[in-house]
């Protein structure tokens, strides 16, 4: 394979490349508005099975690889992504229409993510080690410790063909974790996946990893992933995608006799709520103007992070703000969407957010060639938004609802009025965010990020960051699909009673010639143990 | 309340006691083979719908609380269960027929485990702080810590009146997170947890907490516990019983259009292997028939980390334990069961297992009084055992099967054919484990707590505890619903971005004046940020 029109279509069980069934689908690219050359066979249940099987299989060994072996595998997946060099990125440009320098920062952000979680790992951060000792004989010994649960199931993303698919967030850390992975390939980049998958393999047998460490299934239709979620060896999901395909797949795993957690990072609105402080200066208000209509464009709007809410108290500064805005949108040049059905979709939901009551538009909906969609704004009253739930879901791509609020009473009903969401956003002043600390508290209350005078788009990569809220944002507001911690979804800690010292794993034992930071008779501590 | 026999038999709504519905249920004594003195009025929906209402309220002020000021409520609680003295305890020992040394235990632990976890958040420990600083500017300060998730409802344990329930674990790691609780409680105790709720109560008014921060529902029936998961207000669900208890709540918390998460701990039967190493000397087999005597019988086998399984490959050795093994429990007088529906379902599930084919019994069996249960020893081969799933499930009482394998490669596949445990042990030499490292390893995947030479009964309130397993042992092996890390399940992390510091919660701004250890870009640091 060493360009990038050397696809097979097949899937990959393990090492091997497979066809399952002759049933065969195409990615596309909307730019042209035609298929791409590449032709992929649908997998099948007898796969499926091969792929669960040879995964807990895996699992036996894998699970007892090092801390330092498993991060020399995800080093080695980032650097065999790289080595496809501009052919890679060609290809995701071609399955996502996408831009390349969003390919290339896609990309970098990939192999961040892989090499932060081996950096992680590789000083045993993720063990959380804690230790009781026997108090001179008093009491058991106890030492506890995070061990992963077993081969996880990911469905790639189709907004992130890179950074949150194949080896993208959800596989890096199950991997760190100490999980096999089977990845179910978005139908939309398939030929991309093919060949991060290939990278995948490639670093698993150049590491010494076992045969079905990794798996890579192409589908288009849903039977692939039902099969994957209601396997008996499969202990755990991550996605990324729609309420409805989150939700699916929740209640898939749940049903099972044996049920498994299920992380499904989902949609999301992220309210950004404009005070004042923001608005009536003009300087600031301009500023925002730019600030807001880049970060509504990004990507042609399909960003899980995209703002499409804006919440503001009625004014005269708040009309400036949204004539600027939809002025600002309407000199911005459509862009391509990544599918014909997600164009469609999205036209689909601003005709419906259009048709309700009260809902007016303030941009002109420029048409642009084939499958390229130009952003929107829209806008409403606040009561005429509490009381309508059709105005509060998530249209993906570019196009945010502006909620003018009568005061700020409404504004914060509008706020308790929302279901969970990735981000909220405040804009203002500090002593705005202190008149006004309800409406913060409330939109606290809804979100897993909240931002202070920033876009909700631009998610950092690392410890600090929560990417997940409450429901519908995610169906497990308790954890993160970005950063280190993410590898927490795919863990279970395991206490060891009374262990001999040498039968215990390394990062338990009373020698600590790394100096990892534990948890011993309750404080924390980088020493041995005496 | 000055003595125990003032009982209301009404519900805590807040601080209020309500009658619900004139439908009367009463505790039992097994004992005397009678009712309790006392009449428990049925809560109904419009009281559900109160208590939840009253939580979310209250939970917009509780979460706001300080760590010290939740600590001292924690704090407040146990000395006001130990204020009831005695009093207290004979409730105990009447609606739960177990002796006054058990209640004394229980009611230490329940205080213990208030304290420890008052103690734990003062450190802000639970609130696992992470921190990522701008880098000059380079890229978004972004600060995470813990939050609690909202009201939890809180089902009582039958088997542990204090411990695990209306101020047990489940509570006091709910009230440490910051979450208010609404306890159903367990109609076998109702008068233990009517006692319980008033001194949870007090410690709320005394330590200045909101009102609805606790309540406390009495309910023989399904409706009110199934109302109480599916009403909107509440956020998570503990639970500590059978299996198909745990599982109808888990399956109606996920039914929810806004799932909510179930942690229940159910069925374990926490698996005892023996090898050569233990039995074969006599003085040390004799100890181990000792131990394990007193762990089958302790509390009348009602505990859920009594030992239900004993794995050995054969030998005359494991014939001279099994022997006197049973002789030792033949001696051991009839206990009086917590209630007759167990007594039943215990004789019942016993009967079952008798039935089987294979399985002999080798104990007599002795009847005692009343609702009273003698120790039962069975055995049965491990061929049998693999093909019969009949022989799987926990038998709730003092009856333990002995699985008796042909050889080594046979006990594999026994540990291989279990569900998920809490507990699994392994008796004999280091170099037993060392030999059969494969049937520690196959253990090890299916427990939470793995054991060397320690009987699984006894479970240590500490940090490095893991109580909770694969399913079905729990819901989610993620969490552990004992020590402090329990207090895990009822929060989530939120992320602040560029929030202003004297916004932002104390445990995250720059200044640390107590010395809280956090991660500051990526290292462990209890110093102030520069």
């Amino acid at each position: 394979m060493s360009t990038p029109y050397e696809i097979s279509g097949q899937s990959y069980v393990g090492e091997n490349l497979k066809r399952g069934s002759d049933r065969i689908f195409h990615s596309f690219n909307s730019a042209s508005a035609s298929n791409t050359p590449w032709e992929f066979f649908e997998a099948n249940e007898a796969l499926v099975d091969e792929a669960c099987l040879l995964a807990k299989e895996a699992f036996k060994s894998f699970q007892q690889t090092s801390d330092q072996k498993r991060a020399l595998f995800l080093r080695a997946i980032a650097d065999e992504i790289e080595a496809w060099g501009d052919n890679l990125l060609a290809v995701f440009c071609m399955e996502s229409s996408l831009p390349l320098s969003r390919a290339r920062v896609e990309r970098a952000r990939t192999c961040h993510q892989l090499r932060s979680m081996a950096d992680w790992i590789v000083t045993s951060k993720h063990a959380e080690a804690v230790i009781e000792t026997s108090n001179n004989g008093d009491r058991p010994d106890l030492r506890k410790m995070m061990v992963p649960i077993g081969p996880i199931v990911v469905f790639g993303a189709s907004n992130f063909p890179l950074a949150y698919s194949t080896a993208g967030g959800d596989t890096a850390s199950a991997l760190a974790a100490g999980c096999p992975v089977i990845v179910k390939s978005h139908p939309m980049h398939a030929a991309t996946g093919e060949m991060v998958a290939s990278s995948i393999i490639r670093a698993a047998r150049a590491t010494g990893m076992p045969n079905g460490v990794f798996s890579n299934l192409n589908a288009s239709s849903y039977e692939v992933g039902k099969a994957l979620v209601l396997h008996e060896a499969i202990a755990g999901v991550g996605f990324t995608g729609s309420l409805g395909g989150g939700r699916a797949l929740f209640d898939l795993a749940a049903s099972r006799s044996k049920p498994i957690p299920v992380f499904a990072e989902m949609g999301s609105t992220n309210p950004v709520v404009f005070f004042e402080g923001a608005l009536n200066d003009e300087d600031v208000r301009q500023m925002w103007v730019e600030k807001m209509a880049d970060s509504m464009s990004a990507g042609v709007g399909q960003f899980c992070t995209n703002p499409g809410l804006i919440f503001a108290v009625d004014s005269e500064s708040l009309t400036a703000f949204i004539h600027a805005l939809s002025e600002r949108l309407n000199s911005v040049q459509a862009g391509d969407m990544l599918h014909p059905d997600i164009f469609k979709k999205f036209n689909q939901g601003v005709t419906d957010f259009v048709g309700q009551p009260g809902v007016v538009e303030h941009t002109n909906a420029a048409s642009g060639t084939n499958f390229s969609a130009s952003s929107r704004v829209l806008e409403v009253s606040g009561s005429v938004f509490c009381d309508n739930p059709n105005l509060h879901h998530e249209v993906f791509g570019p196009m945010s609802l502006v909620v003018r609020c009568a005061d700020v009473e409404q504004l914060e009903m509008v706020v308790a009025s929302l279901g969970g969401q990735l981000t909220g956003a405040v804009m203002g002043t500090t002593s705005d965010f202190e008149t006004h600390k309800d409406v913060v508290e409330a939109l606290k209350q809804r979100v897993g990020r909240l931002i202070y005078n920033g876009v909700p788009t631009g998610v950092e990569v690392n410890a600090a960051m929560q990417h997940g809220g409450p429901y519908p944002a995610s169906t497990d507001a308790r954890f993160t699909a970005v950063g280190v911690q993410s590898i927490k979804r795919w863990q279970r800690p395991i206490s060891f009673q009374n262990c001999p010292q040498h039968l215990l794993p390394e990062v338990l034992r009373n020698e600590n010639p790394n100096g990892v930071m534990r948890l011993v008779n309750g404080e924390f501590s980088s020493r041995h143990i005496e």
